[in-house]
């Protein structure tokens, strides 16, 4: 299509990242009489909170990933760009990505976190969970050392392979924890002949002094007698010390592993750099209540990468939820500035609640003073995850999936690719 | 598990290769006494009759592949193990692997058969079907190819990545092409702006006289219209002479290209040198009528692999139906010979029938005096690969993925992944 003459002269807003604060910012800007571009480097908009499902086997990719001019077809305001950017010219309000130069009139950097390692170089032993790459990576990795331990022939070997260590006891760490326990428990034992897969060790090793800090005591003591009731092996006050490609070594001792897995530390991506502005330790750009960034009033940075207090002098925390939010308050202040009005509200970041799940029968929820555990907070939290898929072929594939894993045991995305 | 001193005892069946062929032979071998060795070096049997749904985004690859161990979890007499073969020692009667040697009483080998480019170096460039690997890299291919005609300027630059070139006009790369036809005209127009999907150039490339060649004159007449109703540019007569990054050249014609498949030639997997044996024109192995190699009763070579005439003169196709019959056969065979009795019957290839897709309410039916075409043909070929899937749980995923995109038009698996 040509764009015509009116098009070109509509103002154009640019959203970096196709994440959840990205596609919010683009849904609330439908009808706003500008020009919508996306710029994301993958073609898919990825729900993150499922992917350990797809890491341990039990969903497959597409089921949790959806090309993000799927998700934005019907606003013919947008259109999505698969293109890396490399730098802001804030002066010249211009974008500058590997293919091409795109102007903006008002710019919403939404381009998330990645893993930490804290200065360490442990990305290629310890792979983190954050993109469907990651997931068929640590697949493979989790799949490889079943099939290695059985054809092995060495006992000490065998016991090496089937020790799974993952670094980091939040929402992340449990969820792949109490996932791979359920893969070596109750999926792989009927499959084996020679190396039983219910002798793999799965550690989960924490540095603080409990998992899931970020929930109340109580549903943090909980996931934790349920995660050892799975036979999870959870060791808190055990900061790493180092990652070797067959062993780690945390509180003075070596543990020899098959896999490694990193869910400990999360750093802003590098879109400081770009803005010329400074970030906090881990990279995120300070935002003032309005979301702008000081100093720069059209350029919106929301999601993971924005650091915001709220007025109880609480951080925004980085959720799906907080993510939306954002990009929604993004999208509608910009909507009223291009027809000339000033957004009057400051953002305000609604805690709608906290779930995390352990496996099955098992999860806990914090929804204002309600606390659930056990089978109504995994079934809570099966239908919140359900409902928060983009269609409802996507519902339907996910939901029988998990019908028949809940049934049978198997897990059916148990393939090794590269 | 430890063996016991029976099992240690117990004659052993090793097959190499974990397709139709092998799984089949596997099945027949059930409670026959003997210990049964899968060798594969995937983890997983892959259903290769849909994997051009997965190449085209149609389907995910979970949807048509599984463990090899969970489709004889039940056979306590199997042990699959994840190997690479590299050579057999037929006197020692040993299968030497990347790890170990295993020693066999019977070996079948069932190793299948990959691309042939007839001696070019062509496989970085146009990237054949066999593999669930494979399958994804055309897939990815596909989807970039309009991601950067979507972001290009420059419509010379558009026009020729959206020039799809399939060599070959047997079953696969008619299924491709029919496919990829819907992928351009319907399932991505409403999601692009710049760069018009229905401007794509499909071209199908045939060196033989007509497409279809194994199918009756009719039915291949009727694909070609059918092909062509759908926009494809059906080109016979037309072999390859040369191909490149960014074009090919046929019949002294260069055809800029933003991507290029290759369904065109098949050569067997290498096992003729590992039994030192000497194969055919294309490495087939010719086997007598029992399917064990001349000079050698212990080995069995089924499936694609397998050069046989039958009765009538014709070779056995290199086919699903072809290879499970064979496998069931060598399973048989040795289940008789294991109990000291010889198989009187020679291996007789029974042939069910023939069938090929050419997308939405299109396909051609062979079986005997029956032909069907159009929405019968294509609605006994969904009903006949739904019936073949190896579980309830893809049956019912692979239905609603069908429906949804029959009703739809969206294809649910569109991720770009490496």
């Amino acid at each position: 299509m040509k764009q015509s003459s009116a098009d070109s002269r509509m103002p154009r807003v640019v959203i970096i990242g196709g994440g959840f604060a990205g596609i919010a910012a683009a849904q609330a800007l439908d009808g706003a009489g500008a020009r919508i571009f996306i710029l994301e480097s993958n073609n898919h908009h990825c729900f993150q909170p499922l992917l350990y499902q797809v890491a341990t086997a039990a969903l497959a990719s597409p089921d949790v990933a959806w090309p993000i001019r799927h998700i934005v077809r019907r606003q013919k305001d947008v259109t999505v760009l698969m293109l890396t950017v490399e730098s802001v010219d804030v002066a010249r309000k211009v974008v500058k990505t590997d293919k091409c130069e795109i102007g903006y009139d008002f710019l919403v950097v939404a381009t998330g976190a990645t893993h930490s390692y804290f200065g360490h170089n442990w990305a290629g032993l310890a792979p983190g969970l954050k993109s469907i790459s990651d997931a068929t990576l640590i697949r493979r990795r989790l799949l490889l050392a079943f099939e290695r331990a059985e054809v092995s022939v060495d006992p000490v070997e065998r016991e090496r392979l089937l020790t799974i260590i993952i670094v980091g006891g939040g929402p992340t760490g449990v969820e792949l924890a109490g996932a791979i326990s359920e893969l070596a428990r109750r999926t792989l034992p009927p499959e084996f002949r020679r190396a039983d897969p219910r002798n793999a060790r799965i550690i989960l090793l924490e540095a603080g002094p409990r998992i899931l800090a970020s929930f109340p005591e109580r549903l943090s003591d909980y996931a934790r007698d349920a995660l050892e009731a799975k036979g999870v092996d959870v060791r808190t006050d055990m900061p790493v010390d180092q990652i070797f490609e067959d062993r780690l070594v945390a509180g003075e001792k070596e543990i020899p592993a098959g896999v490694i897995l990193w869910a400990a530390g999360v750093r802003a991506s590098p879109a400081a750099n770009w803005l010329g502005v400074e970030g906090d330790r881990t990279g995120r750009i300070p935002v003032g209540e309005d979301l702008t960034v000081p100093g720069l009033p059209d350029v919106y940075v929301i999601g993971d990468l924005a650091l915001l207090t709220g007025p109880d002098g609480a951080p925004v925390p980085a959720l799906a939820a907080s993510a939306k939010q954002m990009g929604k308050y993004a999208g509608r202040a910009i909507r009223l500035r291009l027809k000339g009005r000033s957004p009057r509200k400051a953002f305000r970041y609604r805690d709608y609640g906290n779930l995390a799940t352990i496996g099955r029968n098992s999860a806990i929820v914090k929804l204002g003073r309600l606390e659930l555990t056990g089978f109504p907070g995994w079934l809570f939290w099966s239908v919140v995850h359900i409902y928060f898929l983009v269609n409802l072929r996507s519902r339907i594939l996910v939901a029988i999936s998990w019908i028949a894993t809940y049934l049978t045991g198997n897990r059916g995305s148990r393939l090794i690719t590269r």
